[in-house]
């Protein structure tokens, strides 16, 4: 097996549920900076629905290999904070990953077995301020910028023999259906699941007990009218032409949608 | 007439309908960064109303001129996304614009008739992975990305020699009154419209039928009183101190505004 | 005493009520790399209440310790903006800050009397175009440029021996009672007082004649409790394990909170 390195690139990809109303995401872009002004950050996403860990780990599974190698992700869905939860970095083929161990990062890590997982427990790494509810600011950012730029990822801490499990991302398989569910509702309403299209050829698409039709583009579907498509993640989209398919349906995050074979 | 150049200083100027609340633009900034990390992205506005066409151009118009020489700007209301419409790259001036070719630039394009305007068709330019839902990630994002960096205009693709016409942003003459409209609410419920102030000496502004007094500043208006003002854009600005006009008024994106020749 | 200096790092943090759905925000970036394009820009907040400057002068208060040293604030909460009010550059240990002259900056000029302050007259650093709306990217996005570069703090302007007095960030002492105030809400309905960690030593926290529990971290309250804690600001903050304090209690910026001795 080809052995994958971590060249740090000098970006940092930020993923947190503290939204951009506040000075959250500010302070750890500050915190960053300060550690290595030279280091570039990604607002990858920030408003991830208060404490939903399972639609953190969907993105961050999803929008990785969009992002250069050598790039560090900070995932901050923590609502465990200030507790005695651990935090752990991961690294996973050519990306570094530092999160609070709360199964954020286990769908990553059981999907790609050639990972390292430390424990985040130097605090020659932490910033100088310490709170015990804004770890983002004053641990993962500080810690993720040092490993940015020239700190081996192996002195964060010591390696993690066992992680917190989270759920798993992928759909189950129940007799011949594939039972998923929907892992994110975007601005516009569209519905995007966990049922990948590698898996559904010749399948039909189910949600609420109604089978949907195929489209390839938005534009396909009739005015009001609830389709399905991949979508840009690769899995299965639930969307209407110039309409909310969430609001259309009353559903959202969670919601089950079941792939079965075409008769 | 001299010629313009375009000498790419390295910025790659946003405008889209994605929203702040999803992942779409982190993906666009990862895109334009695994072509080129040395470039500098603005985010001019991702919150253009979905679909919103007109506005977007709106903002462009006047929003250009404020960047440096040499910036490249990406446009992405799209609501076409996937189907066979076009995509097209414009040099104005000393700036880059693509869009996709929904009559966006089309404005632009009336307004500075020294423009060069080319199909986005060279595939070599473009992101490794391709949706048909998201090509500001996949395509507009790459594509910015190396003209900002060393590609030359001309390799984007062939000559346009037509493209899709916009709505004109222009205020329309009927008689003696000069008829134009709200383009742009802002989280103020300040009402932003097409009526340049170098057209309006010596006319009076009318909206929902009601001759209103002009202002220099928020603060010269009575509280409650809808005011008209030149706004931050160069154009009529309707307002109240200390309150929203569109709340007020009852009116936003479209409404007309009527300036006419004072008695 | 120490003479603090200061040295620009090329960074400009940026504290508004503008909001994000507009291009506001975008043009202020677009304005400070006009003047010098490799200077860095941070979002510290754009979300203050339209029109708050307690609450800008709050955040700023307690969140420029943690940028670092040389870095030019940008501070535009500015109701006034286009009428005669003054703008000020205030020197304060190793950062610099410039903002409208209506009380923003007094809090911090107060508490560090080793301050320097100059009007910004200085029309050269200003920007080529002039709105009466719209000074944050006419005026103080190029001047704060200016700062963080080469221009030295003396040539913003005269020095300025008054300012505009803002109202005390700091609690009241009432007989025995501490009377502080709510002065943020965030994101998750936590509200952040004024009432520093250092001052409470053995008091009882009452919000709305309920006295509250003290907890650790947020998960130490019992589902639907309102409790407190020290918050990452460093001062008194009401939160509600898994909830909205802000919600529960019915209240939000400006609300009275007490800390008294314990019995």
């Amino acid at each position: 097996m080809e052995e994958h390195q971590f060249n740090p690139n000098g970006f940092v990809a930020l993923i947190t549920d503290f939204g951009l109303q506040d000075d959250y995401v500010g302070l750890m872009h500050a915190a960053v900076s300060r550690v290595n002004p030279a280091l570039r950050i990604v607002n990858l996403c920030h408003e991830v629905m208060p404490g939903n860990i399972e639609a953190a780990s969907f993105l961050l599974e999803r929008d990785a290999p969009f992002f250069p190698e050598g790039t560090v992700f900070v995932c901050v869905v923590d609502p465990g904070v200030g507790s005695n939860r651990a935090m752990i970095a991961a690294r996973i083929e050519s990306h570094l990953y530092i999160a609070p161990d709360n199964g954020l990062l286990d769908p990553l890590l059981s999907a790609h077995p050639d990972h390292r997982v430390r424990r985040i427990e130097n605090k020659a790494l932490f910033g100088p301020a310490m709170s015990s509810t804004f770890h983002g600011r004053d641990i993962f950012a500080p810690v993720a910028a040092h490993l940015a730029s020239d700190i081996p990822f192996e002195q964060v801490g010591p390696k993690a023999e066992e992680w917190v499990k989270g759920e798993s991302l992928k759909p189950v398989l129940r007799g011949k259906q594939l039972h998923g569910k929907i892992l994110w509702v975007d601005r516009f309403g569209n519905l995007v699941t966990n049922i990948d299209h590698h898996e559904i050829e010749g399948y039909d698409i189910t949600v609420s007990r109604k089978v949907l039709r195929q489209v390839t583009t938005f534009s396909e579907g009739a005015i009001g009218e609830t389709v399905w498509m991949i979508g840009s993640k690769g899995t299965v989209e639930i969307v209407v032409n110039n309409g909310s398919a969430s609001k259309l349906l009353g559903i959202g995050f969670g919601h089950p949608v079941i792939a079965a074979k075409s008769a």
